[in-house]
């Protein structure tokens, strides 16, 4: 890969955080500016969803902390970080937040960035991939598509105490938008599509389950509205997103990811078939 | 910037057409994914929001094709492009279809790979930042905060005719989610702000117009949403993202883009003062 492109991309200066989204997990999806963060940062604050191995690019000055929340304590756990960030930037270091996905899509970005302006510190965002578009788009399914919706809303399936937001309205989300995907929604799951149920969403909508969004253990399961109340839990491992709406049929034509899997076994078998026993 | 990701990422298979998203503009938001499939093309067909810089890691066998659309004539141009993947697909050679933003996100990516698909041409979807959210972010505002939304809702301002499109509800969209981010809406914008005040949305609602998302040229204007018919369409240079939303306000806090460039203006200026007459 060309050093050419580390050229035009910025220095961090000593004494700045950057706020950068690291992707949902395929580490093809992180951005130029987020790998340039990596290389140059002093100090390196991680999320529980960062794929590991991007910090493989850190320098060896570099200090790893992770930071993912202790669950049932988040808030005072966010205090702890941006008190954190905070100090790194007011002792010169190159201090990067590394988040999974987008810093500013449900992600707490805005709160911390909020904190570093209140205390001085100057940053700089920088945006990732989301999960609830690249996640649908590794299971083969646009957000969009002309012919089916013109609209796409995104939904965070539980608030800043983990409980189901209560300011939500049900009735124009359901009638709103074609298309919704929920995210952190699968503790709620049951409750939310009796919302939209009851709302006069259409029960033969197809609802789409995608755990683990573009990483290796990505596992995509369809199911019409009617019965996704059915679905238990545990069949749903977090995280994972939850799509509804017609675009989920374009599934059955599009699923790229589930083909190339099913090409791999294919020449692995021909493969064994014509040079005998094989070790792997 | 390190060899060893390039390694880890996939060899682009004669015959296959790879649909990516090169991000908004800034050649620092492409994903490793997109750079990796410019690397190793044979053919290059790039939409006209594709920052051309990216072309340059193209290999020396590459042919690059321009594949903007014509005005006026979008279905018959479209019809074209799907052609061409397809020829060069069954020539044998490496496609690489370049969208700006993201393939999934109001792209038309789901159209091209419908029939790339029919095909049967084997094909991989490289997700994209979308203009939608990092346009916001570079502007200081995040689409999601968990204070102020707990839903963001992504609209096209046109149809496939470059209509008004027909079907939306805009009762439930001004009522559904806190923030609505609208794109390709400047030719309609007087009519959707009727809507959207007709609806019920609040007449105080901050609304913001980002041009030239996260270029050199990236324009940010805001006005209240009973004012914001006023701008002229003029004011707003194309492609432009209009958000409508309170999130908005923590712009005044957030601007982080601008509060570099009038960092690095103030540098300059003292070091114009300290080192007298200066040429550049």
């Amino acid at each position: 890969m060309s050093d050419k492109i580390t050229l035009s991309l910025p220095v961090f200066p000593k004494g700045e955080v950057w706020l950068a989204g690291a992707g949902p997990g395929d580490i093809g999806l992180l951005t130029l500016h987020a790998l340039n963060a990596i290389e140059q940062a002093d100090v390196i604050l991680y999320d529980a969803l960062v794929n590991r191995s991007c910090l493989d690019y850190a320098g060896p000055q570099a200090i790893l902390e992770f930071s993912g929340k202790r669950a049932g304590l988040p808030s005072s756990k966010q205090y702890e970080i941006t008190a954190r960030l905070i100090a790194c930037a007011r002792d010169r270091r190159r201090v990067l937040r590394l988040k999974g996905g987008d810093p500013f899509v449900f992600g707490r970005g805005g709160d911390e960035a909020l904190a570093l302006a209140q205390a001085q510190i100057p940053f700089r965002i920088i945006p990732g991939i989301t999960a609830g578009i690249a996640g649908p788009a590794y299971a083969g399914i646009p957000v969009t598509n002309r012919m089916l919706n013109q609209s796409v809303t995104f939904i965070s399936g539980h608030d800043a105490n983990g409980q189901l937001p209560k300011n939500l309205d049900w009735h124009a989300l359901a009638r709103g938008a074609e298309v919704l995907v929920f995210y952190m929604a699968i503790r709620h799951i049951k409750e939310i599509i009796g919302l939209l149920l009851a709302a006069g969403r259409d029960p033969e909508d197809p609802v789409a389950f995608i755990s683990n969004a573009t990483t290796e253990n990505q596992r995509v399961m369809t199911e019409k509205l009617l019965h996704a109340r059915e679905i238990s839990e545990k069949a749903v491992p977090a995280p994972a997103i939850v799509v509804v709406g017609k675009v989920i049929n374009l599934r059955s034509s599009l699923a790229w990811l589930a083909e190339k899997r099913d090409n791999k076994l294919r020449k692995l078998k021909a493969a064994l078939s014509q040079s005998g026993p094989f070790i792997f």
